[in-house]
């Protein structure tokens, strides 16, 4: 075993990573410790003779010379760090894409991302904001998995605060949401472009701003179209695959020849149960999700059309918010438009 | 709106929301910086009047004081920072438990977690290391996506490093990543003490340690209960839907009353193609996969037998060796178990 993997190894090495000072710097270019930070700042208002400062530069490049962004954090009173709270990161496959967009959007800007998962429990919360306040975060973007209200943690009243996926009711801080109703009014047109104009809904039980968003949304795009609302076309069940299986039977009691699901993994649970019943997509009934869950979505038979919920979008536009690069509207919101993908589930318009 | 959710209103609230600084705290006390340090710190060495300090921790409380773990970090050289570098947190649902259990581990610790998603991009990666050593982390998580030998990026040689689902062919760091031999093994044993002697392994295209580690393991598996090797029942598809459905049909024309899948994803195809001859699962062909993909795996019909991949375990060893809580094998490796998670996909032993 090399003895760079034996454990302590690190002990005995401590020296060696010891960070690099200006100190080392300047001793070893044989300058001052002012003239290394005047170099390492790129400090051009300040004379330093060429030859030096390509001397000094070189010292920095071979011994790996760092800014101490810590020392800088101490003198400006704020740091470089956007803190985000999430209450599951690791529960769910979309709130990656927010923490993604959202780190990209720090990074362009020279900000690097503090991120705390709590599961959403109080204590978790708690110690992770005080963590953030701790290393003077600039602000912090306050995220949940799915789309709801919530209440801002009392820890995160004294800082700058962006809510992202989710909503104060008392307007305690700005949001950033996705559209759910304009995605409701997205995937039923796909269905009423593609001919249908006897659409199910099978719509969520739990109550949630998708619930009704999408709803109104629904109800958007048959009224635009001049379609009458039928309330017995809307169904509810749990929003998973079970429950998009057992949705399915009632659906097919109806004259509906297409359904819009609430999520793809209810889509999914339909799936099941019209192949039992023998029936072909799209032919036998046309289908529309919700989510773009990549990993069901573009692999069901046939491949699922479907709404996304922009979370990737969500995170990156709620760091802009953070840093006053976008304006909210007038309530304090953003509003994520969710875009549609379409795959096979619907008859293209020419054939149907 | 209200004044607080106006964009710029950080500007007009600076003074307000600066940090306070225990001269604050001092000055409204009425003592000295130093009696709020020991107050603060907790230090019971030093003599503080018993009034004196519950003045200054409710002045502490009431003033909302913090003491600033940056000028800590100054102080000891080294923060309080463990790195994770990640090729994809975003576009994967796996990453996300790898972070979970190294921020559960971490903060057990003491130790908060700086995250950095690369999408596997040079440049990206080359910035984020720059930014964890210029906050003086502690040390550095390496981690992929996918369990793959990778090659440590140059800016990590200086820094304490732990891979993560990932090792260094060259020994260049020490490494946590999952059993896949043993994986392999326990998902072939569930077949087989189900009574099936004739199974088939639906194999990976992709050179990975996956796909020879499974491999080995169905043939531990199958050497361990007597039963020939037979490679004509080991077929190679593309790890996904689309390929497990392809592969379905070779094994079809096979005598295997069971498949072991490479991965979830890949039994889901297998699942429609069976649904699309008419046989049954697990009456027909018994089924088990590899991954759990919570999302595919619990909601097939019937739902999935498979084996974890153990990232959450991954992201947590990976802490403690990091810390030097936990010692490598002498080759420098964690190897953590993949366990299984027995659905109704094989019928039980008792019925077969």
């Amino acid at each position: 075993m090399s003895d760079k993997l034996r454990p302590g190894a690190d002990d005995d090495t401590s020296s060696a990573r010891r960070p690099v000072t200006l100190q080392d710097v300047a001793k070893a270019a044989g300058v001052s410790v002012a003239t290394v930070s005047f170099v390492a700042n790129d400090r051009r208002d300040v004379r330093v003779a060429d030859a030096t400062r390509a001397r000094v530069q070189r010292v920095i490049d071979d011994l790996g010379y760092r800014p101490n962004v810590m020392a800088q954090t101490l003198q400006h009173g704020r740091s470089r760090f956007i803190g985000l709270v999430a209450d599951a990161i690791a529960t769910t496959p979309f709130a990656g894409q927010i923490i993604h967009g959202a780190q990209d959007e720090a990074w362009k800007h020279g900000y690097v991302l503090l991120i705390a998962n709590t599961e959403g429990d109080t204590e978790a919360e708690r110690e992770a904001i005080a963590m953030m306040l701790e290393h003077r975060v600039h602000g912090v973007l306050y995220s949940t998995w799915f789309h709801r209200a919530a209440e801002l943690p009392a820890g995160l009243r004294q800082a700058d605060v962006v809510m992202v996926n989710c909503f104060s009711p008392t307007q305690e801080a700005r949001g950033v949401v996705p559209d759910e109703r304009q995605g409701g009014r997205t995937a039923t047109e796909a269905l009423i472009a593609s001919g249908h104009r006897r659409i199910a809904f099978i719509n969520a039980t739990t109550p949630a701003p998708a619930q009704t968003g999408r709803l109104q949304g629904y109800q958007d795009a048959l009224a635009a179209a001049g379609i009458d609302f039928d309330p017995s076309l809307v169904r509810y069940a749990f929003s998973d695959q079970e429950g998009g299986y057992d949705a399915a039977g009632e659906v097919l009691e109806t004259d509906a020849t297409a359904v819009f699901c609430y999520n793809d993994r209810m889509a999914m649970g339909l799936y099941d149960r019209l192949r039992e019943r023998g029936l072909s997509i799209p032919q036998d009934m046309a289908v529309v999700g919700f989510d773009n869950q990549e990993v069901i979505a573009a692999h069901l038979r046939p491949p699922l059309s479907t709404v996304g919920l922009p979370h990737y979008e969500l995170g990156a536009a709620g760091v802009r918010v953070l840093l006053g690069l976008e304006a909210p509207d007038d309530d304090g919101m953003t509003i994520v438009a969710c875009p549609p993908f379409l795959r096979d589930s619907i008859v293209p318009p020419a054939l149907s």
